[in-house]
């Protein structure tokens, strides 16, 4: 299977004229922004979130994020996704429908479950734990990678990062599989956003749990990226910068391997590192 | 007035055990993490909101967080932020109560301009600048700043990033005056929270409208964070990374000028240049 990366087309670059100061004065240039545009999620016809993203792979992003919230499971209940209409008929570039297949009564439980944090022990990192594990399924994958492989990732990710080369503005996320080879690849102003386009291409393709798949992100991880590789069954999730320190904990209790201040040359591993040979 | 940092207490660092993979083998480390925990903001004692923020200057958070929303518009209408305790008396660290002093029939009225966003003419990155540019005061400063000073401001800020350099974890935004005085720095897991704190400590110490002063952050500049710095009156807001393109439309829009790229030697205006000499 050949790699997917995120779509050209709609747009993710504008330009814009702009003044470079540099040696005393000003000097014209025109700048290449990474697009930024607000993407309306509904659930059945009513507004669900509203969310800031870089256009493209939006059917993705929808998905991704349902999956991480748990309000989905798999890509049955994710049911239908629509694009959405004006009143002359004209597609709405930034709004997107979804009709999930549960049941009402499942999902208002879900609903509830996910606004609900225990207020009888106040609200702190164990508690927001407690929340994701309650609806997710503890990793148990044995897959193992090779230290070397890891170390070549990296290089891997930036030669894909198609829009980050040409604005300096986005994030990514790779998903590889244990022997290294890219799978796919998705750029966003939000690392978050990239994360659930790539979750949500991986329940597209029927490929969750993620059991046998590396994961790794640009920048710094925090506990909601974390969140997002465990709802699709990471089992080895990376970053080029560091873990927060719930991310860490979040991870332990997940059981995911997360690696950190992945370099060419070292990475640090905070947890379950016996995947790595 | 003597420039005031992130708290250090309470702890914003945690040290976590981990491992570091590099020429052929692993060695142990203690590394150092940036604490990452919720932090529930309530009005009058309901759940308003649940962000995941770095502990410290909570008030603050809170306070720049409401103004950025639009709920105040000043101390005054802030009324009081109260810690919140258990049901044995403890305090709980991570809650804080906000009372605030708007009438009930003006409160009902902002937070359903700030729910509503035009559906006559869908969703579209001009909807979201609306949504704005209804409900602040467009910048109309005229502070001038030298070219000279603002390639000052990144050793300044760097210099005041405690815990960033000890994790690598944290984003930061750092006020300063006309002549690049540090008035202020906040550190954060969250850039937007890093801001809030930023603005909440303004409002605070009865600065606003910050229209004599510099606000710089690490990292990238998307809409949310000129979104905040327009709510607090920011006539010159600067990055060290880039900026989306609806950071600059909106800048644009609300009289902001626009600085990204910021390095020592270099850096790039976006928007209403005439303020820089």
């Amino acid at each position: 299977m050949a790699a997917t990366t995120s779509k050209s087309n709609p747009a993710q670059i504008a330009h814009h004229p702009a003044a470079k100061f540099r040696a005393g004065g000003f000097a014209p240039i025109d700048d290449a922004l990474a697009i930024e545009e607000p993407l309306e999620i509904r659930l059945a016809g009513r507004r669900f979130t509203l969310t800031m993203r870089t256009p493209g792979n939006d059917e993705e992003l929808a998905a991704g994020f349902l999956l991480a919230e748990g309000f989905i499971a798999n890509a049955e209940e994710l049911g239908e996704i629509r694009r959405v209409r004006d009143s002359k008929g004209a597609l709405e570039p930034n709004a997107i429908d979804v009709i999930l297949n549960v049941k009402a009564e499942g999902l208002r439980a879900r609903l509830k479950r996910n606004f609900t944090i225990s207020s009888s022990c106040g609200v702190c990192g164990k508690t927001s734990i407690d929340a994701i594990t309650q609806r997710i399924t503890p990793i148990a994958s044995r897959a193992k990678v090779m230290a070397a492989t890891i170390l070549a990732l990296g290089a891997k990710l930036r030669d894909v990062q198609k829009v980050f080369a040409a604005t300096g503005g986005l994030h990514a996320c790779g998903l590889f599989n244990l022997e290294g080879q890219l799978l796919a690849a998705r750029e966003d102003i939000g690392r978050h956003n990239a994360v659930d386009k790539i979750a949500g291409w991986a329940l597209a393709n029927a490929m969750l749990p993620l059991s046998k798949s590396l994961m790794m992100v640009s920048g710094r991880l925090s506990f909601e990226i974390v969140q997002k590789a465990a709802a699709a069954g990471v089992p080895i999730l990376l970053a080029v910068s560091a873990p927060s320190s719930l991310a860490v904990e979040l991870a332990d209790e997940t059981g995911i391997t997360l690696v950190g201040f992945l370099r060419d040359a070292s990475f640090n591993v905070y947890t379950h590192r016996a995947r790595i040979t």
